[in-house]
C-alpha cells in the first residue's frame, strides 16, 4: 500500500512512518525535512504535493496547527490558525486529494477529544476538532468508488508531557494505543468515524 | 430582559422576536430590514452592532450561511461560506459580545443535526455545526462573570419545506419546538449543551 503521512516530521507522524514502512511504501511530507514539502494552510501547496505523489491508497495527517493560550487573548486573529491549519488544511487535503486517491483508498485525519471534552486554553482546538470530525461524518457519504474516510481522536498523548498540565485526570494515551487506531482506519473497512484510540 | 436576536430578518429569527417581545425588549439584527444592521462575517460590524445596542442580557443567533450544493462543487472557495458565516462568524458575536454582555447572561448559537446525521449537500453545514458545537462547550468553561453559552440544533424545520427533500426520515422541527429550545437557553441555567429541540 502507498500512504501518504502529513505532519510525518512530528511526534505523531515519526512514530506512524517508522510503524507502517515495514510493511509498506510510505510517502512522508512536512512543511520541511520530509520526502515532500507542504503547506497545508495552502491549497496551492496540497495540489502539488498530490501531483509529485501521484496516485496513492491512503493519506494520514497528524498535522494539526491550532493557536493554545488564554481565553482572553483569543481573538478572531488567533482563531484562524485552527482554521486554516487544523480545519481547513485537513480538509483541503480530502477535498483535493479525492482526485489523486485510487478507488478503495482512504483518508485518516487527526482531530481529538477537546471537540467533547474541553479544557482551559484550548477553545481554538475544540471548534477546529469539531469542525473536522462533523466534515468527516459528511464526506463518508459524499466520496465515491469506495473511497473511506474517519478521524482518530485521541486525548493528550504520552510523549508531550508539556500538555499534561492542561488535560488534569486524562490519562495520557500511548503511541502503541494511537498507532493502533490509525491501523483500524487505515487498514479497516469502517467509513465515516470518529475512532478513540 | 434585554434581549439581542441576529438574524431576526429570517424565518426562526421573526417567530422568535414574536415570541419573545412579548416579555422582553427585544433588538433585532439582521444585515437589513432590523432594528441594528450587522454583517456577521465582519469583525468590524459586529462590534459596530455591540456598540449600538450597548449592554445586554442574551444573544440569539439563527443567523448560519452556509454552502448547500452537489460535493462535486464543493472546493475550498465555497466552504469559506460556512467557515465566515455560521461558524467564525458566530463565534466572533462570542468572542467580541463577551466584552458587552451583562454579568449572568447568555449567548445562544445555532447549530443542526447535520454535526452528527449528515445529508448529501451539506458536508459544509456539517462542519460549520462541528465547529460551533465545539466551540460552545469550551468557551461555556471559560466565560467569566456567570455568563452561560449554548446552541439550539435542530434538524429540518417545518417551514422550510424547500429541505423536505434533502432530509429524508427526518421529522420536521415545528417552531414551537424550536422556540422552546431557545427559551430552555436563555431562560434555564445550563451552559455548554447542545439543546436538541
Amino acid at each position: 500500500m502507498k500512504i501518504i503521512i502529513v505532519g510525518a516530521s512530528g511526534t505523531m507522524g515519526r512514530h506512524l512512518t517508522t510503524a507502517f514502512e515495514k510493511e509498506h511504501e510510505v510517502i512522508t511530507a512536512a512543511s520541511k525535512g520530509c520526502d515532500v514539502q507542504v503547506d497545508i494552510t495552502s491549497a496551492e501547496s496540497i495540489e502539488n504535493m498530490y501531483k509529485q505523489v501521484g496516485a496513492f491508497d491512503a493519506l494520514i495527517s497528524t498535522a494539526g496547527p491550532t493557536f493554545v493560550g488564554p481565553w482572553k487573548k483569543l481573538t478572531d486573529k488567533e482563531f484562524r490558525q485552527g482554521v486554516e491549519g487544523k480545519m481547513m488544511g485537513q480538509i483541503n487535503l480530502v477535498l483535493i486529494g479525492q482526485h489523486y486517491i485510487n478507488p478503495k483508498g482512504s483518508f485518516t485525519l487527526i482531530t481529538g477529544a477537546l471537540s467533547h471534552d474541553p479544557q482551559k486554553n484550548f477553545a481554538n482546538a475544540s471548534a477546529a476538532n469539531g469542525a473536522v470530525e462533523g466534515f468527516v461524518r459528511a464526506a463518508a457519504i459524499e466520496l465515491e468508488h469506495g473511497i473511506r474516510i474517519n478521524a482518530v481522536s485521541p486525548t493528550v498523548i504520552e510523549n508531550s508531557p508539556q500538555y499534561f498540565p492542561f488535560f488534569p485526570g486524562d490519562i495520557p494515551v500511548t503511541m502503541q494505543q494511537l498507532e493502533y487506531g490509525f491501523r483500524k482506519a487505515v487498514f479497516g473497512a469502517n467509513t465515516g468515524q470518529v475512532i478513540k484510540p
